[in-house]
């Protein structure tokens, strides 16, 4: 074990991070705030002014993060060292109890034409009841070769997963997906030569999916992405000695959650619901992680406005939240999502950290610039877990 | 290729870095000012207006500056894991072109009395035109030892270089310069065992150039100091695939420049010159390293009205800067200088990036207080480039 985790100690306050995916932004042209400096949020703007502020760099300066890597920085793991495939991610995800050894891939299904060359990498998008059709028929009829498993989980519209277990597979494989249309799917190819026999096994996989959905007018290939061995990574639990589980509406977001050993919950329907959820058997956990998702897609659409209100919506929220009563409430994004660049971006991440023992600013608001002036400073996203269970009064005195 | 090299992308904006050498200082005992907050800079608070902000500690906190670490650290090359001898940095700004195992040797030309004791370090700092006439004679009458090539170049005033080629060489040498007057040069003295046949060869070379300036009446002697091997380092266009060119007037920063693969340009004469060098074929580069002298020049003289005058002199050009449209001005020096310390100094830089996508702090200007609560923080100088990077939309997603 290493430091800092050598000082948890198995006894302390209760823990709630509420993750407001892709909260930090850009000024608008015009006001010059950010979407969150714009939403109207008197419940954080309260909270603000008693709390810890800083901003945050999920991965480091100048990196922009994925989903993973900002959700991992925030669970304490270094996203860097703890890299993980989509594949991975994506089995996780839908729910598949992956187990140490595991190949997990990312499939897509795609339209091919009679020379096998694709004319639509995403197979015209099908719906997600096709979707579990198609990947039933997968699951029914490829066979895996001697002495593997295959599994075909469904994800969303034209996204599937495969994944590959038993005998000493590799990874060590590229993406059949050309990435472009008009070529055909490219052959599983190994990149070192550990991965030979598992290129072949996973050519076979592929050669009897093509033969099942040969008939099928739309989906009648598919592409294989993000190949990926599963590592468990040490939990939650063995880390910090929490009790945790997730509370998220997006499989993806349970799937991280997941790989450090937290545990699942109701799955949530919307906001309201999540707060919902987290009611229920609250007394049960020590730790909470509550995922809200709006703020990143209206970033991702370029609506401004839209991001906003979604904050606004989460914002509605947090008297609830409070009722709970948890001893630290942390609250952050796991990367920023500027509605002007209609993407995640490496902008530093809002922060705050609410609990009795902080140094608040008393003009302070939650937003990008007063977070900047904030205690916390800017700080590496992986450093947050520590100081929360500084504030849940979880981490041992270092030294006499 | 290392993180977050790995996330490079050949395409994006055009970046230029403006390197104030020495920009950062020390109030003024009257005012309460730094240099660089009395210059009356309106281009440059502009900028800041609408800039990311923040403070660059080129090598760490504490630690004072050379210029080559200070640039190798705003290139992106941690400077204590890239340590440069002067020597290499000498015969890079002369022009010289070093090749792998290459010795480079910084020589001062010395006045010796008859007793051959050390009269003159800089032996009245003989002309441009004295030194290149020394070091023909050098060049023309210095044979190197058995299997062993010299080269000796001009640098200015009373600073040449020699370089060694060829064998085995070590660079595990101690300076000939006993840094002292009234006492002889010291003998060639390796610092490890592998370097006894090197010193043995430079001390064959340093006799025979004594020889031929014997009947010099000034420079009639050599000390060397800044002995170094020379050892590739990872190109700017490996690193970052950005085709980068250097303008700078002094030779030592185009031979850092050099170091990482730099191209070179016309060499201009004044500041204003250097933006017309900025100027000509700036469309065929992705990346204008442009350098500025006299703010170092006028700080280590003491000068704080002068200093603060090459400061607004800058100031008065960011405007052809700003015409030439970058999509990424990064604004920073390479140490800080104060007039009232008459050296470099440990004190963070102030640093601007101006781009499309920063949070500005509308009521800042360029100044070292007003960059300390800025948006970036304070933060290491060799994460520059990276953010530099991100701002140029030149760095991929970390993790899907």
């Amino acid at each position: 074990m290493q430091f800092p985790d050598t000082l948890v100690q198995d006894e302390g306050g209760r823990i709630v991070l509420l993750v407001l995916d892709g909260l930090g932004g850009l000024p608008h042209p015009e006001t010059g705030l950010t979407e969150l400096e714009s939403a109207n949020t008197p419940n954080l703007d309260r909270l603000a002014r008693s709390a810890s502020l800083g901003l945050q760099l999920p991965v480091g300066i100048g990196i922009t993060p994925g989903s993973g890597p900002g959700h991992l920085s925030l669970f304490g793991y270094d996203p860097v060292q703890h890299d993980i495939g989509r594949g991975v991610l994506s089995a996780l995800g839908v729910g598949f109890a992956v187990k140490p050894g595991d190949i997990a891939i990312r499939l897509n299904f795609a339209t091919l034409d009679a020379e096998g060359r694709i004319t639509d990498r995403r197979a015209g998008r099908p719906t997600d009841q096709e979707n579990v059709r198609l990947v039933k028929k997968l699951q029914e009829n490829v066979k895996g070769p001697g002495g593997v498993d295959v599994f075909f989980e469904s994800e969303k519209e034209h996204r599937a997963v495969l994944v590959m277990r038993g005998r000493q597979l590799s990874a060590e494989l590229a993406d059949t997906d050309p990435q472009e249309e008009g070529v055909p799917p490219l052959p599983a190819k190994a990149r070192k030569a550990e991965a030979e026999e598992t290129a072949r096994l996973l050519q076979v996989v592929l050669d009897s999916a093509f033969d099942v959905l040969k008939d099928e007018k739309v989906a009648n290939g598919i592409i294989a992405r993000g190949i990926d061995a599963y590592h468990p990574f040490p939990t939650f639990f063995e880390r910090y000695m929490l009790r945790a589980r997730a509370i998220a509406k997006y499989p993806m977001y349970r799937g991280v959650a997941r790989l450090v050993g937290m545990d699942g919950a109701r799955v949530p329907e919307n906001d309201v619901e999540t707060v919902d959820v987290l009611s229920e058997s609250f007394g049960e956990y020590d730790f909470h992680f509550v995922h809200f998702k709006a703020m990143d897609s209206r970033g991702e659409d370029g609506d401004f406005a839209a991001k906003a209100k979604a904050i606004e919506a989460v914002d509605a929220l947090i008297p609830r939240i409070e009722e709970l009563k948890p001893d630290v409430l942390l609250i952050t994004g796991d990367h920023s999502t500027p509605a002007s660049m209609r993407a995640h971006s490496w902008h530093p991440v809002p922060v705050m950290i609410v609990s009795r023992w902080t140094r608040p600013q008393p003009d302070a608001t939650f937003g990008e610039r007063s977070c900047a002036r904030g205690e916390i400073g800017i700080v590496p996203g992986r450093d947050l877990m520590t100081l929360a269970l500084a504030h849940a009064g979880r981490l041992a005195k270092y030294g006499a």
